[in-house]
């Protein structure tokens, strides 16, 4: 089996995320793998002192095992995936057994920065959206999905979110094949996906 | 017959021709318009005096005649396009007659610049390429192919290329669902680009 690796990445809030739960109802053959779940643990953070842990920093992600999991499934191999909590900060106990799919879509805001996990995408996706946008999505989803303050929010967002963006994120987009403006929103792009999934997964 | 648009616009040099030949070569079911073709006349132009003329803003374009002519073969009708002699500088005698297909791919500067135009279009891409070496591209092309001397090419630039550029063709990029760096030399996005061509030609 030939399995095709695709990257999306983005700033925090562009839609990626969006992209990607909009391949999954569309094909079932893909696997999806988010970056998330490589977060080194941070086990003393609270949402009280949140604010003072970069995790807009390519530090913050295991990225050597997440370069092991890559290849494994890009060379046909199952592979054990870490979680992350959210609630404590810190990488759960389980990790998941992944077996590896034709396609494999793995996103998140590091996904483009490490040369030798970019060297084994085969497509590299850039979603660009405007940055008050994607500070008003992530306002919303902070406070709604993870109990923040608005304060809370914008304090991390100024001291590390964004000078993050610009100092690791939004460089990877010249490594970028494609970028989609507005991501999982944008119906045209989507429908253009759609027809690379599908002959990937068909054709293989 | 259902009829899909794709316009692709990008600026001088950005290698959104290259997307279009390939794209045919790909594809022998599809219809290329380049929006050259609409250039109005301009009979007085030599070689000597074409950098007093501009070339580069949407009043150089006769866009009715384009829309008519777009709008006649998205709805399955046949229609007679205008020719440009890039010699003359101006629209020569015979049209063309055009007969609708499955896919009508319409290139060039200003194709996403008249709202009227982008309605019509299925899927709107913007080829993005760095400036300098959009230049050098066009520097070489202008030399070899048109008979031009660097000052000419060089004072041309400055004086409508690069603010027509930025005036006309890169706030259109706003419209553009997707996004190529670099256009028909990006071998990744061509195969996507490939797998849409392939879905619109083989369903309808």
């Amino acid at each position: 089996m030939t399995v095709k690796l695709i990257g999306i990445t983005g700033g925090s809030g562009s839609g990626k995320s969006t992209v990607v739960k909009r391949i999954e109802q569309a094909s079932p053959e893909c696997l999806l793998i988010a970056q998330d779940n490589y977060y080194k643990s941070a086990p003393e953070v609270t949402n009280e002192t949140i604010t003072s842990v970069n995790f807009d920093q390519p530090g913050a992600f295991d990225m050597d095992l997440m370069l092991d999991n890559l290849d494994d499934l890009k060379n046909g191999r199952p592979t054990m995936m870490p979680q992350y909590d959210f609630k404590t900060h810190s990488r759960k106990a389980e990790f998941v057994r992944l077996e590896p799919k034709k396609l494999i879509i793995v996103d998140g805001l590091m996904v483009l920065y490490d040369e030798r996990i970019r060297n084994l995408l085969d497509l590299k996706i850039y979603v660009e959206t405007p940055p008050d946008i994607r500070f008003i999505r992530r306002l919303k989803r902070d406070i709604v999905e993870r109990g923040r303050t608005m304060e809370s929010v914008i304090e991390q967002y100024m001291n590390v979110v964004r000078p993050g963006h610009y100092n690791f994120v939004e460089p990877t987009k010249e490594f970028a094949d494609l970028i989609i403006p507005e991501g999982g929103y944008n119906e045209n792009a989507m429908k253009v996906l759609f027809s690379f999934v599908e002959s990937v997964t068909r054709s293989l």
